[in-house]
Parts: structure tokens; sequence; C-alpha cells
């Protein structure tokens, strides 16, 4: 099958290391912002802040937050481009939901006096939000589907990746707390330029086969 | 910022009404199982299976499930050209992923005597795993992940397509249960062309702004 969206997901893999010395372009980071921010949501909730860690100092934080768990994963702290913190609201409520509404106002899609009405879809998240509010799962799930997105934006940018679950939640929230802002991060991503010494770029991909996986009926 | 990455997300929105007329391709549909199942997933666990209903048979099947909840979706049911089920694995066990390592060993990408060393890092998903097994939050994470994945493909192959977390789960999962197998599915996505009284097809996109979203540090 001749197809140039196969051949971008065959090429991407998962990094294992990365060269400190390359650098993702300036134009390249504000696609990839960009694209994230274009990323779809259940009732458009965008219950998300991406935290991209640019400078020496903020990679340095990260790094530091590897200090007994997944250390296979500390180099990539510092030796890939930049890191990226898929962080969640896991509180996320119909005043948030009204900023979305409100901005979608300001950009012409909804009239005003319709306001009520849009803001009213928020019953939709109140099926997955418990009475304390919290509703992180739902949230979380959103999270996911912007991660998804972006691993295929960036195998069309040729940039390599690494999802990064193997990280220490509890101490990247603590040494990010003022930048999450009582948002979760379950999740980062590092991006950047796998180096020569990266087995994993020349190993095959592996999946399950199409028949176990996919069933059409 | 010139990118046909970015104009392809910017393509990309909800359809709320599909061209009954308007069939998706063979090659197409290939294509789309293929990304499916080419989709990462933490520790490449793949705890997924995507359901594609493409008979009339099993789309009305779908449709019949919307009884009392999200009607406002039922159409899609029919109308669409597909519809694809998201399904996860609750319950996803250290056999399956034995499952993925004896795949891995046949594309060639794990010696077959690495293959406990390889099993060992079930331990990863042991993590999220409850004493009895459940593990559900960290599988459907895995499952949105694919999903954000195939909406990107979809807004390349110019299909459009309706994220369906608005379906009744308990008729679904009852009704397709032969199929489901015991998998979970959260989630559904209608995928086809939008006819003329699609009225979102002409409304502008609408996202909070980059500042709010993406910081950088």
């Amino acid at each position: 099958m001749n197809s140039p969206i196969l051949d971008d997901l065959n090429w991407r893999y998962t990094t294992k290391s990365y060269d400190p010395n390359k650098t993702i372009s300036t134009e390249n980071i504000a696609i990839i912002s960009e694209a994230l921010r274009l990323s779809a949501s259940s009732i458009n909730s965008q219950p998300w802040r991406f935290i991209i860690l640019e400078s020496d100092d903020a990679k340095q934080r990260f790094s530091n937050t590897f200090e007994t768990k997944f250390l296979a994963n500390k180099p990539h702290a510092t030796n890939a481009s930049h890191i990226i913190l898929f962080t969640h609201n896991p509180h996320y409520s119909i005043e948030d939901f009204e900023a979305v509404i409100d901005k979608n106002i300001l950009d012409g899609r909804i009239k005003p006096e319709k306001k009520d009405d849009a803001v009213s879809k928020f019953s939709f998240a109140d099926l997955y939000t418990e009475p304390s509010g919290y509703n992180a799962n739902w949230t979380k799930a959103q999270l996911y589907l912007a991660f998804g997105n972006i691993l295929h934006v960036l195998a069309r940018l040729k940039i390599d990746s690494t999802p990064l679950e193997g990280i220490d939640v509890k101490r990247v929230e603590k040494e990010f707390s003022q930048e999450l802002d009582g948002f979760s991060c379950p999740v980062a991503l590092a991006i950047g330029y796998h180096d020569e010494a990266d087995f994993n770029a020349r190993l095959p991909k592996s999946r399950m086969p199409l028949e176990t996986v996919v069933h059409k009926i």
C-alpha cells in the first residue's frame, strides 16, 4: 500500500538516545505549538496546558525530577531538544467551559445571544464529573488525544520523539507546581533528533497483525 | 505560518450531518486500518481492538443503540460511510503482553533469548494495575492516543469525522458483546463525507489563545 501517511507512521519510532547538539527550529516549535492548540477534544473543552521546556534551566529542572524512578529516561531531559509536559485540569468546571464559549463568541462561531445554550452543553462533562468536581479521567482522555495528534505531527516533521509515561509524576508536579497551577502531568514527551548510538533507530517496527486489531463487520 | 500540517488541522471539524450516498473507498479504509494498527502505545502494549462497522446491518445495529441517550448522534450511525468502535482491554494482562513480545520476536525486533527480559517490562503496566487486574484507565489512555492519531490521518485523507463520546456505552457494549469480547467501548468515530445541510462545515474553528494553552519556559 503506497501512502505518505503510512510512510510517516512507519518512520516514527521511540527514540532512546538524543543528539544534544541538534535543536528543533523555532519555526517547527511554532508549528508544534499551534498543532497542539488545534487538537480536538470532547465538547471542544480543551482541558489542557502544554508546558514546553526549552531553556537549559527548565530542562535541568526536569532532569532533577529523575531521582529514583525511570532513570533510563533521565538523559532525554537534557539531551533532547525540547520536553513537552502534557498537563490536564483534574477539576474542569463550568467556568472553564464558559471561557471556551466566550472565545467561540469572539471567533464568530457562536452568537452572543446563544451563550447560555452553548454553556449548557457542559452537562456532557457533568456525566464524567464526581460530586467533588473531579473529572480527571475524562480530561486525561482528551490530553491523550492531543498526544496522539502531536506524535503524528512530529512524524510529518521528521522530528524524533519519546513518549514518557516513565516520569516521577509526583516530583514533576512538585518541581513545576507553579507552571502547572493545579493541573496534573501524567505524561511528557521528549522531542529532538536521535544520535548515532540509538540502537532503536535501526530495529524494525513491530505491531500485532491487522486481523487481530481491526475487525470489519 | 505556512504549513500543510496546520492546513490539515484547520480543515478538520466535527461533522454534524453526513451525505448517506458518499462512501469511503476500500483503499482509504485500508489506510485507516493500517494507521490504527501503527498507532503508538505505552510499552507497545496495543491494548485495543478497532471494530469497523461497514455493512448496513452492522450500522443498523449501532443505530439501534440510540434509544434514549444522545439521539442527536443517531443519524450518523446510518448516514456516515463507516463507524469505528474504539475498544480497549480493561484487564490487560502479562499474557496479552507476552503475545506482543512474541510478535516482536517474529518481526525480528527482539531476539528469542531476550524474551523473558522483554516480558518483564510488563512491570510498567503493573504500576497502573489494581490487584484485581483492572487497568482500564491506563488502557483507555492508550486508546485515546490512537484516536488522536486517526483524527489526524482522516484530516490528511480529507475524510470527515465525528468523535462520539455521546453513545449509550451500556447498550453499545451489549449489542456488540460478541465482537467486543470483554473489551470496553468508551468512544466511537463516525467517518464519511458531510452533506450540504451541515451547518458546522461553514462555521469558523475556535480554540483558546495560544498563550493560554502553550507555555514555553
